[in-house]
């Protein structure tokens, strides 16, 4: 086994927290792999699918050992999971989170945490719509960005915390919170937004209609479902906790479909033709810079 | 060979014009496939890649002999498509579109129509992002819904094209062109406003910030941007055709947008809690009916 190995915990055993494990596993990027989950039901789960983990009855003895402390918890939870294991945690031990939201977590944890403790919030932005122990995999991390919150990304927790994500396959950016939150506002949190809203204004459709929506759901409603399927609480809590990137990037957003609104309304093709031609121009860049592979 | 097979002419070869040659090809479905398209370039790129078709060089030749016409062109040019073909169509022909509106389509197609002629409005709930010939493929409709316009399913030139749609893998509904517009415009044209819309609003941000929301483009917005990646010209001529139902549609989700947008200034958690949970089982519902796979 290498050398320096860091021990980790993770706590929060969904998509995130198990696949943090699987790839560690895999990887052998760890020494060891503990864990917790509040929930029973969730624990047991971790246990029927063998997750790579050393599964703990409680939190204090999941982080007790450890060198790296993941937070995989949805970010309304962050504060009281850290209450729960702060008296616990060793000295010099690196704290991350995988929190979608990055200033609301700084502002939740980071008065509670002593000098002895390094806070390196972070955010792989990896994940499928599915929740829970057993939608993890090993590879979810692989080739995907792994976010780092720091001013400095020479300082040595950052320096090891990065060391180790990229262990997992992924690629590692420092940036500050502002601008994290700001980026994931309009890349993540408006379009699940609005993909959960156009879903609900589906369902609110009188009944045979519904049926049928259901039935012939073309291309562009299906893929708005899989997104509107993604877990209630971790969403819930990413609007409550960026609300005012969210609410900005919705603005701009409620004007550019007033837009597109009026122009339909009043039969300007030309406007339209003009905004498509212009999109299509972004999903190449995407494309360009290898973030999409078709 | 089968008897009785039609000889089939494609007008328009795009992504469904190409798809339907070649699934008529593989499947055996037609005696004789011919097609044209108005660009030259189009042209050329289906013979590049030896596309399965009899190309003419204007449009009288493609259908002189046809039984059955699929008229694959964005919906704004089909009343001008129709005008060229009429007095070289056979007797007893069976006419078809493949656009995504209906109504606008039959109100612009049926006047010019003699009684000698069958006109069979369709519409293939299938197609991905790219555009062109080349991006046909013979399985397209396999397992999809082919949608044909009728009151009466038992009509003969609508049986005839129902059995050719099915050879091609599709399974085919009958339906009215207004129910048709108004579940096309929640499952399709709505999404696909959305997706313009949101990725337009995202290339209006300033330079830096946009280049990192390519960069960082989570799961949410990469998918907007494929389907924001669709044909301008076809999904101008969409929302010009459909605005009706578009509209409505698109004031429900309004005013559902803005719900959530309160929901989210007063951090009302509960509210979006609840929505968030309502869309995940709509999403089980479309798995359950066979319309997504995971």
């Amino acid at each position: 086994m290498e050398k320096n190995l860091p021990n980790i915990a993770v706590i929060g055993l969904g998509l995130i927290g198990s696949s943090i494990a699987h790839a560690a596993k895999q990887n052998g990027a760890a020494a060891s792999i503990t864990g917790f989950d509040h929930s029973q039901d969730v624990r047991n789960e971790a246990k029927q699918i063998n997750l790579p983990i050393t599964l703990t009855e409680d939190i204090c003895s999941a982080v007790i050992d450890a060198d790296i402390v993941f937070l995989a918890v949805p970010v309304g939870a962050m504060a009281e999971v850290v209450t729960n294991i702060i008296s616990h945690l060793k000295p010099g031990v690196i704290v991350t989170d995988t929190g979608s939201t990055k200033q609301s977590v700084i502002d939740d944890i980071q008065p509670l945490l002593p000098d002895s403790i390094f806070f390196v919030p972070g955010h792989p932005l990896a994940g499928t719509e599915f929740s829970g122990p057993s939608a993890g995999f090993p590879s979810l991390f692989r080739n995907h960005y792994w976010l780092l919150i720091s001013d400095d990304e020479m300082k040595h927790p950052v320096a090891i915390l990065a060391a180790f994500c990229k262990k997992l396959g992924a690629m590692v950016e420092v940036m500050d919170a502002e601008y994290h939150d700001k980026i994931l506002a309009i890349t993540s949190h408006l379009p699940h937004l609005i993909a959960f809203t156009i879903v609900g204004t589906a369902s609110d459709l009188e009944h045979d209609l519904k049926n049928d929506v259901i039935r012939f759901s073309a291309s562009g409603f299906r893929d708005f479902t899989r997104i509107a399927a993604s877990d209630p609480t971790m969403w819930r809590d990413v609007f409550m906790n960026n609300e005012v990137a969210v609410l900005e990037m919705l603005q701009r957003f409620n004007e550019d479909l007033s837009y597109v609104q009026k122009a339909i309304r009043r039969g300007e093709g030309e406007k339209l033709y003009s905004l498509f031609e212009r999109t299509a121009e972004i999903r190449r860049s995407i494309i360009d810079v290898g973030q999409a592979t078709d």
